[in-house]
């Protein structure tokens, strides 16, 4: 019997005493200048391959967790999409907790081949150790990953709030109770967090949440319909969310969340502040990038 | 420039004469027997190439649009994708117009990469005629795949009601406008049919949803709200629509929909009424039901 996730993640952000959470979406034109020359664009898979190995070699002992995007993989088909695996795996065996970023949800047969695709661990090697779900179509979509998360200990992130400019057109509209179709899709989540077997020995959940607060107020207010819940806030330094508002994600014991920074670290190298080390040493840059990110994480604390 | 999507499906269906469309989901446990004997477990993805070679042959010519699940290729990593990405591009040689079922559905840089991905064609390959989405996260979602659609003719049908058991969790809640969620996602929709370049010259638009009515009444209502975008409604026949469902998703003149049908037509061997067949005609069996598919659906307009 695998160890609960919940349980996993919450010592391994004891262990490396951070939230943060590095994101891997590999873009062939932000690759550094060196791994460009050795791979043309027509070999962009070999190119992420070195890439991703040496971005996870370089933050590994910084960060309980790193988050991989399936999309930046798929668009190289096969090869692209057994790289991507290659890095879960890779990511496990230095000893980090992996989210697939997949954001798959379906209902029926279709989303019980998804949790068999995406999250287990199977004949086909070790999947991610949790992975994000879209909850649009209630219950069906989510329990079957529930039954991998009961079976391998492994953990789900669903789709609660985004803050993206579109994000009103449906998240924020009004429910004739008084709230709204975000604060909903969080009442759903908490009661699958509740789910049998879903609670870990620590006091949170496998079944997480989807946050990125738009602001102070609408962070609090998912948090108190989410408390058991592990929130990942994506975004954190490129897309601009401030401090206080992800303070507001955490629990007041200054646990339950996941801050996800994926370019600002990633693509370090691009930006003049870290752009210092010679053009080979790309990964010091991302090293000292993921360490200014648990730097001002640690802030996090005195904003609350 | 491609011609548009709506106008290529809008012939095909007149071609054709039905609105019938084959779902193809293999799973390995119900393949022929012959099949599993030639090809063992660990080579389903032998044995999914041969079945869904041959599926195709025997419905190219009876349907317009054949479905392709990418999440019954997805557990076999790499090469189920290659393979996934082969059939798409089979179909599209005998001239069946494809829908990629993929469900995706995220913002941003990672929704662009998607739709690289999943809709596209692209240095890698044809991707399908459209996808699949979910419009969870509004605009910024569906914006990058409206894109491919205009530069390359090819469509999206958006995730807006099913009718699993538990699509009542968040699908029908009330709004305050005394509207439902699922009505809010049809209105998001019918704006998104209208946008720029996404209306062809039949009346359809490029930008579809899918729709599985759970009863008549409301079918007729989200058919009222988009009355422009072509209906993808799934689950004929295995999922036990009945006839009168289906056809409330029609337009008063007879278009406007796609009624799909999956384990009914695929693994039709499998029922005492098409076994006749020797073991290895199975695909006969596949024909046949395919052809009752179509007879069923002729149907339609005496139950409208």
């Amino acid at each position: 019997m695998s160890q609960h996730f919940a349980d996993r993640l919450s010592a391994a952000i004891a262990k490396k005493g951070t939230a943060a959470c590095v994101g891997l979406d590999p873009v062939y034109g932000n690759l550094p200048a060196s791994l460009r020359a050795e791979f043309a664009q027509h070999d962009a898979v070999g190119a992420f391959r070195v890439f991703g190995h040496r971005v996870l070699a370089a933050v590994a002992d910084l960060v309980p967790v790193v988050k991989i995007n399936i999309a930046f993989f798929e668009p190289y088909r096969g090869p692209g999409v057994e790289l991507y695996f290659e890095l879960v795996a890779r990511a496990r065996e230095l000893g980090v907790i992996v989210i697939g970023d997949v954001k798959r949800g379906d209902i029926g047969h279709t989303s019980m081949a998804y949790a068999r695709a995406q999250l287990a661990d199977s004949d086909a090697g070790p999947g991610p150790d949790a992975v994000t779900l879209s909850g649009y179509l209630g219950s069906d979509g989510i329990s079957p990953f529930m039954e991998v998360c009961r079976a391998q200990g492994k953990g789900i992130f669903v789709l609660v709030h985004t803050s993206n400019a579109s994000a009103d057109e449906l998240q924020h509209v009004e429910l004739s109770s008084g709230s709204n179709v975000a604060a909903r899709m969080a009442e759903l989540v908490n009661d699958w967090s509740h789910a049998d077997g879903m609670m870990g020995k620590c006091g949170m959940s496998a079944v997480g949440a989807v946050v990125a607060p738009g602001d102070v107020s609408r962070a609090r207010e998912l948090r108190g319909l989410l408390p058991d819940s592990v929130f990942l806030v994506p975004g954190f330094g490129a897309q601009g969310r401030g401090i206080e508002q992800v303070a507001a994600c955490f629990r007041a014991d200054g646990g339950g969340a996941l801050v996800n920074s994926s370019r600002g670290v990633i693509f370090a190298y691009e930006k003049t502040e870290y752009a210092q080390q010679a053009a080979d040493d790309w990964d010091v840059a991302v090293r000292h990038a993921c360490e200014d990110l648990v730097g001002s994480l640690a802030q996090v604390g005195s904003a609350k």
